[in-house]
């Protein structure tokens, strides 16, 4: 049959047509990728016109992309791609801190702030003292962590999204632990807010029943010298959508207590400790 | 676990989203959609570094898209995904002739020509006739028949490739049987040609190792009351590229044969009847 194509054999026909030279890595994915769009079609039996629509539907995906706005990244998040990629490539020891997505919205090269400081600086919303220790999967402080955090504002928006109106580094900062291990600082109860909805990927989570939510949640990059790079968030433990994030990416164990504080400098306290897994440890 | 993201259980989580009022067959699709999809991150273990590549080129490809050019077409074609999706939809009895990929250069509305005419406009290349029977299953000639055909110039270009330098409907014409089924027109022996390969696709079949051409072909669609439409080409049996077209058009019942003709008003002649399925056939 020298490789023509047939219905049955196509996976076959397509994946025999590499060549030898080919690096081994891209042959593997890519023959792993034929496979299951292949699958996908005789499963679903797809029929010309809803063919039509997929192609359709990338094109107006790639249409909308610009230098502010990557919607095949919206629609990695949305269908749980981005998620599962960062499953399989931080893949943690029992006892560890979770990954989560990384999102959009991290900047270099924010302020190092002093323990205990306030990153709110528009002064909306309610405060919120964050509050914990960075240690390693025996418990042993982690003394010189960096601990680099960012949040929405109150109303929702990262400051990189309103330039013009919040001041230059709002919800922002990096800490740096001391022997104890500790971090503290101020912010601000953050709030769910909407992934970009006005295009195609909005249009498809229309389609599919979803709505675009994040839940509240505050982002940190946890790095320190012999220890796994932690990209995560806490979670705002009483969020409408904690249990459908739009992008999947609240895992148990990163909801945090989020707690009414009586009296005193902040009107919320939410407490977290961040275990470091080494970089030595295998998967 | 309320919907909460695994990696193991990252099918559920997405699927387990959509909404109880969503359209059952749309459901259907993307839940196998995202099966798959995860299942090849899995099973590759795809790297945040190859996610990204593949963002990029996704990116690449629709920023390439315009009125006059489809890229994610073409991937689909050079995926061998578009054939598949054409083979799943033309399911025929046995003895009914195969379709194949429709393409991008079929034009609605070419004249129709008197049986036996020439189609090749330009006066390029080598001229073959082209002839045959349109039958049923049961090899009875089916009359009023309309054969609707295609192809390149001898230069590997389509009329409208080249609208200032090829003659109008060069290479095309529609051509109606009589009560003997039979059909018959001179045109071009066509010639192997690229497709567009100076772009994301081209730089894909390149790192893969694969050529971007197509093997010498006739397009025909042919249509007719009671019957299934057809929409195939005849290749050129002695093409160099017959086993590696790159968007996996061939087919081994539609490879058509070729003859020198010692003498007579063609240099090449190629016999080939199309057998039409009936509509109410069962797949």
């Amino acid at each position: 049959m020298k490789g023509y194509f047939t219905e049955e054999g196509s996976v076959e026909a397509v994946n025999a047509r590499m060549g030898k030279q080919v690096d081994p890595r891209l042959a593997e994915v890519m023959a792993c990728l034929i496979k299951h769009i292949h699958a996908f079609a005789k499963e679903t039996k797809l029929t010309q016109e809803e063919w039509e629509l997929g192609i359709d539907f990338l094109t107006r995906t790639g249409r909308i992309c610009s230098d502010e706005r990557q919607e095949f990244i919206l629609l990695s998040d949305t269908l749980g791609f981005s998620m599962l990629v960062d499953a399989i490539n931080n893949r943690r020891p029992p006892g560890a801190t979770e990954n989560t997505v990384f999102g959009p919205f991290h900047v270099k090269g924010a302020p190092v702030r002093q323990m205990g400081e306030n990153i709110s600086l528009d002064g909306k919303g309610e405060s919120c003292l964050y509050e914990g220790r960075v240690i390693d999967l025996d418990g042993n402080s982690i003394e010189g962590a960096k601990v680099d955090v960012w949040s929405d504002n109150a109303e929702g928006y990262y400051d990189v999204q309103q330039p013009e109106i919040q001041p230059k580094w709002n919800n922002r900062g990096i800490f740096v632990t001391g022997s104890d291990g500790t971090y503290r600082f101020i912010g601000v109860k953050p709030v769910s807010y909407p992934i970009p909805d006005d295009g195609p990927v909005g249009q498809m989570l229309a389609s599919l029943g979803r709505h675009p939510y994040r839940p509240a949640h505050m982002h940190y990059l946890v790095t320190a010298d012999g220890y796994q790079k932690l990209v995560t968030h806490t979670f705002v433990g009483d969020d409408a959508y904690l249990d459908s994030d739009t992008v999947f990416g609240v895992k148990k164990t990163l909801v945090a207590p989020f707690q009414r504080v009586a009296q005193g400098p902040t009107q919320w306290r939410s407490l977290f400790n961040f275990v470091l897994a080494p970089t030595e440890h295998p998967e």
